[in-house]
């Protein structure tokens, strides 16, 4: 077999993959997100990576317009571009087996057939958190205190929360004339401020038929800036008679004193007009979060209030409010600019050496009582290999403490356990009690 | 928008999803699986989903005779079918970044491009551990006992672990004459034994060109039954010279005795010599896990030892052991048994009810306080519900406990709790270390 011509173990572009001590930090960072969203009551739900593609792609325009994965097989099945859709689907589906309000966490990949470039990836995880069946403005607010819970726990930084309002900017784009039919392709070129230069979005918004007026008024709406009270007040005087405007305006405002509510420091939002979110299902508040240092490489945490996502599935109405984390992304950000401190590449907080196959048995028993005072341990089991060069694999996987089982320890019913970090190194009692103590005492950890 | 024709909101068959009460259920077999793996020393690794299919499929036959799923795109990717060959890959493509033995462990999705048929799935989760770079017969007997500590913390009743050795069933073979060349195909037979008919299975061997008496002595080979010392005695009394058939005994008696050494109960596994693993990567010992109650089902964990799973890809002798759990299956028959406690829908323990918009405010500071002490807890935010609703709503949701603050407990900076199990309801003080103290008790938590 092993004669056969190679072939050259790699990935495809774009398929991000991490070394172990960084598979370790992103799953702790993936766990400490689960948790924040079920401390805030959200449960999980994990809908199949394939769906069928009518069903995915019922809705046409918006986030659909990504490039799908599909796959070869008997039926039209295609790989999720989101789980903003499966989560419509699953709701319609299920609406007489759920409770309302719904609310439900999930992290998972989704797959979009892009270009690969540089950190942009065709497979990602995405942690999203939504409330299905919300209807009133507290759940729009309570979606920025739920971010705010998860980024302290996550502990990656500062951040900032920008808000606004689809309706105030609809509402916006009529009272200076455009066609309602272009709402979405003019705020497409909105989110791109900030990110491109203004000359290539005016000459975009040109194309698109907004006379050099428009385009003026429209820059000038969108970089309103000051304190969120000094906002509201110039969006008062603009005194734009238009409903919609005047609707996204009361929500907006509303919104935002709601979020100091749930306790979130008014260094960690604000409103930013400019703010759009592209994406057709969106109705009402939007969402986008920039991490202190990082506002370059765009929104890490988005989201927005869809009152017609399940529409394309069933009559029953399902208005919902929620964000999404787009962790492989965020991770990826954070590893390059060197700001995580990346753990060991083992969760081994003990390796048990040995010395020749007649010590095995005296290790295992040691590593079973470790493992029973939920200690990580492992035992270095290939009895031809000399303690040195077990020492050796211990020290490059950052092991802590490795615990040495020789003829003269097994003579004396004891163990010699050794701290790598500081190269300390004890005898004592292989007895349980005595052993755990030790142990936890040089691990730092409290033995509870 | 909502005018259009609906589509109906559903699911391609074999791609299985759960009720939230479900996957909260699930979710934590797949934690205590997890952490089972990191006690035992093993890391996570994360592979992409998708993989370039010349890399996939580099390994002909074996288990790459499964149908998968390609997917369209500028490139030739294919949606993994199982987790050991990208592992092959990992390790082979970053052979000099890792140490060695490199214990590894992954939970994730697989999909396989099957019919499909009840219980049988498309995407399912595999819960795989390995050990690469496993050098002794200890690592084989590894295998077994983190089975064991993972099966006992998953708390699903009895299971058998059964080992036996494919150098010894190929030395068997050998011995009555059948072509090394046909191997694979016979032990695939030999794998449907207890689950077909033997006449059906000797139809097969028939087929394959062995003739009645090979037919005979092999199921009288596979059907050796009795203790292991039994096992073991009647193989020594066969009196096979066959080198390989010798080498496997050796082995499948080291391992068996090794197992004990790891503290596995004798009750928990046995030799059974009808095991094969019909895959074609597996050179040592092999291992399958039959839970109690469920033997018709299968196996719910199977590995073994593979030699050259990496050959394809590196000249680096990367000789490994490991097995996996089919955890959406083994999930799946037990859901249908009705053997698991399916926990409520949502993992908030305190639901906070208000008394119009003028409470939310107070509900928020309840809610925060739980929050901080660990207590999940969620906010019904709708101030136009009224209470009687939003105790239906918790009540539907399990939840055990409700906050209720209406303007009496605000007058008086207190709270009514409500047990909606026992029905009891007092009204305690709002103040944070109170709250904290009651709340705790009703739950039934050590304060801690």
């Amino acid at each position: 077999m092993s004669d056969a011509p190679k072939v050259a173990p790699r990935l495809a572009g774009g398929l991000p993959e991490w070394q172990p001590g960084q598979q370790r930090l992103f799953n702790q960072m993936l766990d400490t997100i689960r948790v924040g969203y079920e401390r805030c009551g959200f449960t999980p739900i994990d809908t199949p990576a394939l769906e069928l593609t009518e069903v995915l792609l019922a809705k046409g325009g918006g986030e659909n317009d990504q490039a799908v994965f599909s796959v070869t097989g008997d039926e039209q099945l295609t790989l999720r571009f989101d789980l903003t859709v499966p989560l419509a689907r699953y709701v319609a589906q299920y609406s007489n087996k759920l409770a309302f309000p719904f609310r439900r966490h999930h992290e998972a990949k989704v797959w979009r057939a892009e270009k690969p470039q540089r950190g942009r990836f065709r497979e990602f995880y995405q942690c999203d958190f939504d409330i299905i069946g919300a209807n009133s403005h507290w759940y729009d607010a309570e979606i920025p205190a739920v971010i705010d819970t998860v980024f302290r726990m996550l502990d990656v930084g500062g951040y900032l929360i920008k808000i606004n309002n689809r309706k105030l900017l609809n509402g916006f784009l009529a009272s200076i004339g455009i066609d309602p039919l272009q709402f979405e392709e003019v705020l497409r070129q909105i989110d791109k401020m900030g990110k491109q230069d203004l000359a290539v979005i005016s000459g975009a918004l040109l194309n698109l038929g907004l006379d050099e007026e428009q385009i003026t008024r429209l820059f000038g709406f969108v970089e309103i800036a000051g304190s969120d009270s000094e906002i509201f007040e110039q969006l008062q005087a603009l005194d734009i008679g238009d409903e919609q405007f005047q609707t996204g305006l009361t929500e907006l405002h509303d919104v935002c004193q709601a979020v100091a509510k749930f306790g979130v420091s008014p260094d960690s939002y604000c409103v930013d007009l400019s703010i759009a979110r592209g994406l057709g299902y969106y109705t009402g508040t939007v969402y986008e979060t920039f991490l202190e240092g990082f506002e370059s490489v765009g929104s890490v945490c988005s989201g927005g209030r869809f009152d017609n996502l399940a529409s394309y599935y069933t009559d029953i109405q399902l208005p919902g409010v929620g964000a999404s984390i787009g962790l492989t992304r965020l991770f990826w950000q954070l590893l390059q600019a060197e700001r995580l401190a990346v753990p060991t590449p083992t969760p081994s907080q003990v390796m048990v050496a040995i010395m020749g196959d007649g010590s095995i048995p005296y290790a295992l028993e040691i590593a079973n009582t470790l493992r029973s005072q939920l200690i990580n341990t492992e035992v270095y089991l290939d009895p031809k290999v000399g303690l040195g060069k077990q020492l050796r694999y211990a020290s490059r996987q950052d092991i802590p403490l490795v615990i040495i089982c020789g003829p003269d320890e097994i003579a004396t019913d004891s163990c010699t356990v050794r701290n790598l970090n500081s190269g300390e190194q004890q005898t004592i009692s292989k007895e349980a009690v005595m052993l755990t103590i030790h142990i936890n005492r040089q691990l730092g950890r409290d033995p509870g």
